[in-house]
């Protein structure tokens, strides 16, 4: 899916790992991601967390996409520093999936914790 | 502030309203702002939503942050559309505030529903 | 619906208002409502505004239920003050509903923020 | 702390766990506990996770309140229902902190997923 995602491969993306449930995306930040303050744009520290969330929660072969999500931005970052998202499945029940995201960054410090909430739809999901 | 955001910039925002508490900016999907499933990435719907509410929230001479924030996702959008984040101050109270931010596409349709948290911090605002 | 609804007669809660996608509810706090800190406990803040929420969203003749809430606490209240939680819906979109509340004390100050999420079954309302 | 909590006492709250940054709290559905569709009130569910939030967070000496709090609804339950909520620290940065609290049935099905947000005070903690 993500080899697909344009999206995430414009911000750099790399899935480091992808197993039903479970998936770990990592991304550099790049001078073009600050935002006026010159920290990472809150934006694209929610995005690497949404694309691990969306690599996490597509997990058969429906597709599920996110209902919505919410963040709390725990540590600023900057310009070089690599930021992973380490997305786990918290729980699915029928249709709905809660998926909770941690993003750190290289000294393994908590930058954001972010909780999606999934929905699996009827159509299947692409090859 | 937005004038030195470079992520916004790239992503081609553009602000359309900033008064104190409320702001309004727009951005037009492009192709390599889609997801796997060939719709817009949320994390961009997010980052839209994010940086008006990041220009509506900084109202006086004090920084303002993202504490977090929460987002629905009702309408998935495409390439060529045109998003409106239409933010407005819910409370400020002390430190704290809450500002509400609705997405809409060129139909008038509403697109997600962002509601950020914000800190205010004893940084004073960049000139 | 609220006639039937034990939880919110105990804790004395009254219907102000009830139209399609607006509602108010009102609760004098008790003393068997405050928590270890001898403030009004968060969960019957919490409570109050989920009732109003449940008065708003159910518009039509199929049950709607909440599919979750967020909710950020901005004022504690204690015994006797008078709490009254005003519903509007926000979006209603397919089964799915957004609905915000406000939580303000006699005074009109606002004690807390409520977000509900809201799902449409296919049960029929009772009568 | 709970000891003088009145709110919780009289849903008949009971403290199976309290270590720090760790919380066990139960409580069995009564008649008056019950909405109008006749399953557990969604507020008194949220109010025993935040119980178990309030005792999980207040960890040392200062008293730390609830700032906010998610949750999501995914199984209902009624009358004679055990419900036990366990909450954990997720992070505590600064005077911020991030707890999850998962509500169960008796059989250990999960009930809600909920996620409180504190704010430690300045204020000395009751003896």
């Amino acid at each position: 899916m993500l080899r697909a995602d344009a999206a995430s491969a414009v911000l750099g993306m790399r899935i480091e790992r992808d197993e039903p449930g479970i998936a770990v995306v990592s991304m550099t930040v790049r001078a073009d991601m600050l935002n006026g303050f010159a920290i990472t744009h809150g934006g694209l520290v929610f995005a690497l967390a949404d694309t691990a969330f969306a690599v996490a929660c597509n997990e058969d072969d429906k597709v599920t996409v996110a209902a919505g999500a919410d963040i709390t931005f725990l540590r600023s970052t900057g310009e070089g520093d690599v930021l992973t998202a380490t997305a786990r499945r918290r729980i699915r029940s029928g249709r709905t999936g809660l998926y909770d995201v941690t993003v750190t960054d290289a000294a393994g410090e908590i930058v954001a914790e972010f909780r999606g909430r999934s929905v699996t739809t009827d159509r299947p999901a692409p090859a």
